[in-house]
């Protein structure tokens, strides 16, 4: 990966800032900058990989021991208990590299797994896979997505689950699900009731517990994302015949799209902290590479062109920022946030799109070759415009949640 | 212009703003919502009109009756002494009309030439000229932008002050002078030392008060900005042997560059929080058609394409608005602003033309008619693109900000 | 308006172009550039103004005595009937300035009327009406949009014309009528079937020629578009019992909405060869302006960002350029071209936007200013985004043709 | 790949082209449409893997048969000698599918390095290397570009030549050679000349043939691309005392440089060629999904947003297009086709962008898996944006071409 010199991320306390808040972006900052980004050639190696197995385990211990861990979970499960808001801050210090995530207990599916186990797990669940998925031994996976069904469209899911005595009994197909070659066990979004039931469109669905090894559940496939087939797969699996026990069954029948809707919507806000981290990232490798590469005449950073680069990813990464921490802040104050989110799930990946892509201009051909993280964070980028409800949903939502307003008889206001 | 029942603008209080600010805000929405917008066509009628005469004489007692005139001015001076934070979360409010700023003392030129005399003015220029230009007796306008000069190129300056016994002696052409035609005096900046001085280039200019009366003193035309000549007009106009007494010179002979930064600085600023208000009001104008109006098959508002400029507009009005507030905290926090002035200036303007643009569209050919105000807002947003230093200067300005903190060895801090 | 000096408009012949053509294009650049444009300044005086009537009509008996004038007609009219590919030449020469038009024979809405009364009119008519519009010695307009109808839904227009015995007594309301206050005669659409009649609801609608001066036709007023009243003013039309003999109506009852689509089609186009003359112009303008202005340390033409707009500005007009033509192709070679004239409706007026909004960048202040044709080139080009169709309603028409031709088994042809 | 139900590529003949043309059009269509976009998956299975090999041989020989092998080359070569324009609209068709481009003789680096052979290459040279390049029995690279040097700037090559007796000797370090590790032999550059060489800066390279058997030409890494290092992998080589005998050299001592240069230019222009094709392929997958895919409430057709997708890609890939058969016009009338090259070089491929962002969205996940080309494409688009010169290159040269008319006192003609 890129070379140590050229990412010394140091931060000064903000103003108006806890200074616990302070400490945490300063002693991340240390962290991410001393241990990770000089390494990631060894973080991002192969899986199993020796050094990278050693070189995990250290900073995880360092990480634990400076009471960094799992920053999204509150501390009662071996988290930070954070709050949105500082998560945005400590976040977007160690989204710098992506291999800082494992490093911090916050590597999704996981961290989303864990929050919905901490909110809708019975005692016996929290300690069956809370705890271990917590301590890092073990991996989860979401099975959500399926092939004949818009995405953006959750309630349309297909794969059912029946009861028959004690256990259900799950059949179906999914795809799109990010670490199922790893995952110990699957949270599985299944329709468990027929149509007509009680509560309506949005109580139709069941999260279940799904133990890898069940008999039944098999990977199809892992699935070519961007040519990729190897590491943390994307897998397409089905599920023939897999039997569970009853209590495998997560929080009350019917409430697998609420649940799904909770983790969505804060997964979405997590998407953008990392974005926010990305572009910072991406901005720095940019700009040290301008101060040190000649083209024709001079250095780059001495081109009005490029230099147009910088003041338009400042642009970009200061408003994705501030609408990342405003977005937060609202969440955490309690008032409804659907709106912001849906905001900010269109433009900041939209933005981390744009910085990244100026940086790989900067970088020419090397911009599209993994010596360096721009690759990955250009194909990330765009991977986030479709996921998690595309940006035409999104768009959509926003109006509609302007125009209720609207028809209540009041005119939006932007200051709440 | 717009019918009243368009626009109820009814603001909350926003979480961890003082209680001051609350209610200055909730204070002017009301007299905005109820004095200035349902009266807008009177209060844009003819100068010297007679019913807007007496109406902006029933506004500005009420404002100053109600503690809101001249929020840009300290107590000390007539005014609220607001802060540049309290100001934007003041002005997003009152420029939903721009009818509102002669009303709330805080119309430009006027407010920015208040500010310099405050800053720079003797005690007596004090008496003599700010004085009455804050309680509303004079106009004033600010001579600088000449035919042969870059806009962008204070330093360029031609206009020549010659002192001769105890007079400025001044010879030059000045355009681009918005309200000249108006107003009782000129702050004019002039060359008064010659090449190679001591201070160098940034000390060569000293600003000078000339009263509009001064023989030598002459407006040329009315320049047809955008096909216009009436009402505050911009102008060009001679100096021809122009005579004013030393006493009218503006701080020490050489500070007429760093007098106008300040100036332009603040201006922008200032110009950012007018961009957000007039944002706000023409999202407004343009939700409401989009409830009301029936087009092929259904309600606007059922229609993608313009739920879509809702979205778009929403996320560049609050990117724009937490940026114009970061930036006025950053000014009042007492750190070098330069950069994320320049990033709102260029940012900001540019949102704004996109928010107005797409308020016409679904206006159709009413948008492009004086009947509403979105076509003047247009014309202000492509205005505000080229004025005070173009964007591609404020592009190249952030560039070289942030280069010279690589230089110094430092990344840049995006959390300060 | 601008200096003679920038504009040499010299023009080579055109590869695998009749030589007809090529003679046509050469002797309308030498009649713009010798003649139209360094006298712009008269040309655009007030109406009536003595210069201006005299330079108009040498001009235009230069412009007839080359066999030049109302090229868009066919020559048993008094045209040139030079097809829609040759107009396409020729015009983006002749747009070059706008003050052309009416030299040329060839200002809307007199040309669209033109040729709605060649296709539609009776041999009566074409004498009465369409002669001496043809030579100059009539004016009129065009009477279509209403108040409350959606523009790009003509098939919803209000005004009704009721037969009482030999006479058609026209009630209703027009708004958006250009040139009204010049007519000698408006072409009106007007509802004439009552709902259910056959045909359906695209044969409801029948034009019918109103001279101005009969009782019941009233203008309110002259629309402030763009906050401009004067000369061919856009107005507010009344007709309250307006009474004209039958023989008034044009062509077929009922055939006023072919009529009208007729005529919008082949405006959008003529339009869009507006565009590209305009555009031309501004990046003539645009380029010159950089080869002698000074900025900070050099020339604009030196500066990265302004070559930038030279270079988008290349291809934005050689793309609506080329889209034009070949769109013009497309109609004469009697295939539908509905689809390109669609695409260049939206496609066109916005690269002409862009390439105005660079032109005036670089004039900084006198972009915006009426000494120079750009200010108005960007208000015409904004108006061209929602006048005859908003560009959403064309991107619609765009999809719904793609798609009816996959629905019926074929994939696209982009070579047709 | 995609389902072969998808594509049903079939074109009509274009009015005013030959009727050789023509029928080459439709019987590229006929053997794409039939024979490759099917069998995609097999075409881009693993190198010599079985099926891939004998398919891969089936179609190469009927594309012989038909008379439609190596359209870029000279009829003396056994090629087509199609000319730029023809091969413009064959190569539309045939680049529906990148499967096709070695069946029909054309892929890169080998089509470009036969282009060179043919100018350059003495009757022995052609006999050795060229012959059986044609024939499909070697394989080639071009190794040009270097770890230290702006790609744009190839005047900065280091790779050496030093002539020792009969040989050359060759040191240096070349990367991003496409095609190394799969090459019989490296058409290689080399700077041979001292500085202050006659001829200047222009003429101080010679392109020298190396076999890539040649001990010290080492291939160092298969770099990873996007991630990728499989298949026709792009290298990091290394030159290390390479001797080849003196006949190897290509052209002219000194020639190097404009051998480059003509094989770029060409190269750029087929690189666009092949980016509409690809363009219409996504054009047609996206809008074949639309009529198919049940999203909220409707098929997606049904949707605005998606409607105008549609749109936005037509008038995309009609300039594309139009401007891409345009510049071919140029190039084979014998005029100076840089300004035309440099402006398709930038704006072709990032109309390819947004038309295969646009269907990449539209298929959601799918869209960012191999299991559909467009991820590919994606890429793609990507890659040639700063490959071959970046897009800011281009337009800086755009500019300073039109900038040298104006110097001469001509204004530019859009005409020519």
């Amino acid at each position: 990966m890129s070379n140590a010199s050229l990412n010394v991320l140091k931060v000064e306390p903000i103003r108006g800032l806890s200074d616990k808040i302070n400490k945490v972006r300063q002693d991340t900052a240390e962290i991410v900058s001393t241990y990770i980004i000089p390494e990631e050639k060894i973080l991002y190696g192969a899986e199993g990989d020796g050094p990278r197995v050693k070189l995990q385990m250290e900073v995880t211990d360092l990480v634990k021991r400076s009471g960094l861990w799992a920053p999204h979970l509150p501390e009662d499960y071996g988290g930070m208990g954070l709050g949105f808001m500082g998560l945005a801050y400590m976040n977007e210090i160690l989204a710098w590299s992506m291999a800082s995530k494992r490093c911090f207990g916050l590597s999704a599916p996981n961290s989303g797994n864990q929050s919905v186990l901490v909110k809708y797990g019975t005692e016996e669940q929290k300690k069956k896979w809370l705890e271990p998925l917590v301590r890092g031994e073990m991996e989860s996976c979401f099975a959500m997505t399926e092939p004949d069904v818009a995405g953006s469209n959750p309630r349309a899911i297909r794969t059912s689950a029946v009861r028959d005595g004690d256990e259900w009994v799950i059949n179906g197909r999914k795809w799109f699900i990010s670490n199922a070659n790893r995952a110990d066990f699957a949270i599985t979004m299944c329709r468990t009731e027929v149509d007509g039931a009680e509560g309506g469109v949005n109580h139709m669905m069941t999260q279940i517990i799904v133990p890898t090894d069940t008999p039944g559940f098999n990977i199809e496939r892992a699935m070519p994302i961007w040519g990729h087939t190897a590491g943390e797969a994307t897998c397409e699996i089905t599920f023939s015949d897999v039997r569970v026990p009853l209590e495998n069954q997560l929080g009350q029948r019917g409430s697998g799209h609420a649940a799904a809707q909770d983790r969505l919507g804060a997964g979405r806000v997590y998407h953008c902290m990392d974005c926010v981290g990305q572009m910072w990232r991406a901005f720095d490798l940019m700009v040290k590479r301008m101060t040190e590469r000649e083209v024709h005449g001079g250095l780059q950073e001495t081109k009005q062109f490029l230099q147009g680069f910088i003041a338009d990813s400042y642009m970009d990464i200061q408003a994705a920022r501030l609408m990342t921490i405003h977005c937060a802040e609202v969440i955490d104050s309690g008032n409804n946030p659907r709106t912001d989110i849906s905001a900010i799930k269109v433009f900041v990946p939209n933005a981390f799109h744009r910085v990244v892509d100026r940086a790989m201009q900067v970088y020419g051909g090397l911009g599209v070759c993994s010596d360096l993280p721009l690759e990955g964070m250009y194909k990330h980028a765009r991977t986030l415009r479709l996921a998690d409800g595309p940006d035409e949903v999104h768009r959509i939502l926003i109006a509609k949640n302007v125009l209720k307003r609207y028809h209540s008889g009041q005119c939006w206001d932007f200051g709440v």
